[in-house]
């Protein structure tokens, strides 16, 4: 499968009054975490295969995550993005977010690739095109 | 049980590029009614019982989510919170949010009443007043 | 001219390790505010509205604030819109947010209406609805 | 004047259903910005410093902004943060952001250096250490 790693820094602004990171802020990396993903398997921007595709994105129709060890700001995190499962609309995404070294949390998602607009009709689920799939799958 | 319900209007800037709610703010909602479930319980608000009972939070250790129905900017959801599991000093709550009185979202999440601050020297949890496991037991 | 008020309340997760609110969220709660002024101007929502006078947006080109007297989790203020000035194709908004009946925050913002996606060719001002810029002027 | 360079990439759910950046985003990234200036300065982490002078923050009590071209996720763009004044415990920094090299947003502050907690008795307050107003002045 293929991993993919980015280095995140936890801000202030992340951060709630027991100064460890307001978890939400997790899942708004690991969003950007799996578009860096998809993007280095097509070998292109969100916009640009968004566009190429005809799809509108790649909503989120589960997730679970464990915090395992508290971050707090000023940390920098690694976060390892693979996937776990490619199905033909949908897929699995694991995210290993470790901090010096450590695992602190770890979190999973299922992604549907989807066509059309919630606001205009309705969004449908859309077959993942075969070179993402290919190039997931062989990491 | 105790059950408290929130009635959320989701707003332009909780969304993203598809039209859709980006989903880490649904954990920002479900963490907003964790305290507001807690504070019913106790009668009085979060600054309050934090310094009655000399916790510094209550942050989540695991949770989980599904995402069924997309919600969009100008929305207005109802949140029904309620434990599911009360221990010593964790419990699980859920949050179903509904939209137009159908199933839009459901969550899950386990926390832990803590001491301490994750910057000086760790936090470490601690037993639940005895008074908030009754009245969240109650209902 | 036209005048809307929202009460909003000061969550744990708008709030920093300082324990007050992370001041960007009162940009996002500026923004839902001025949503609020244009829907109550207009009678429907801004799904309806924006497709009805074939707008993508109403984006903010300047602003300016002041911070006066802080907030924090579990404050209850009120958000006091009203529009200074009125143009053809843009508006100045002024949102006045009180805390216990004092004046917590005042921030300013200049708003241009839109068409056009910046994705796909570019956005281009355009003529405020006549309705809109009469029902803002009236109060 | 100390002048610091950080580079963000916009995220897709920094994006509002315009796809262009929700602007409070970009308050979030300067909060940043002027985080690590100061850190710069110091020559330490914010955590650090925090401890190390006793303050608790520094928030801002001003700050005004001009939103000059959009940008969209997937873009990545240069923030410059540098002091344009430093006071005894205040001082006013910009932000310029530039995208492609052209100049996207402009955003200033004034922060105050303070001690205390807005929920414990209150903050005031408190001079700037000499060698952070040394440095910053410095560059």
């Amino acid at each position: 499968m293929l991993v993919n790693v980015r280095t995140v820094r936890i801000e202030w602004g992340d951060c709630d009054p027991m100064g460890i990171i307001f978890y939400p802020r997790y899942f708004a990396f690991f969003d950007a975490c799996t578009t860096a993903l998809i993007e280095r398997a097509l070998g292109m921007g969100k916009h640009d295969y968004l566009k190429t595709y005809g799809v509108t994105g790649h909503p989120v129709v589960k997730n679970h995550a464990r915090f395992i060890i508290p971050t707090r700001f000023g940390d920098e995190v690694d976060i390892e993005s693979a996937p776990t499962r490619v199905g033909r609309s949908s897929m699995d995404v694991r995210h290993r977010l470790a901090k010096n070294g450590m695992l602190a949390v770890e979190g999973s998602e299922t992604r549907v690739w989807v066509q059309g607009h919630a606001a205009c009709g309705g969004m449908k689920s859309a077959p993942m095109p075969p070179e993402l799939v290919e190039r997931l799958l062989q990491g």
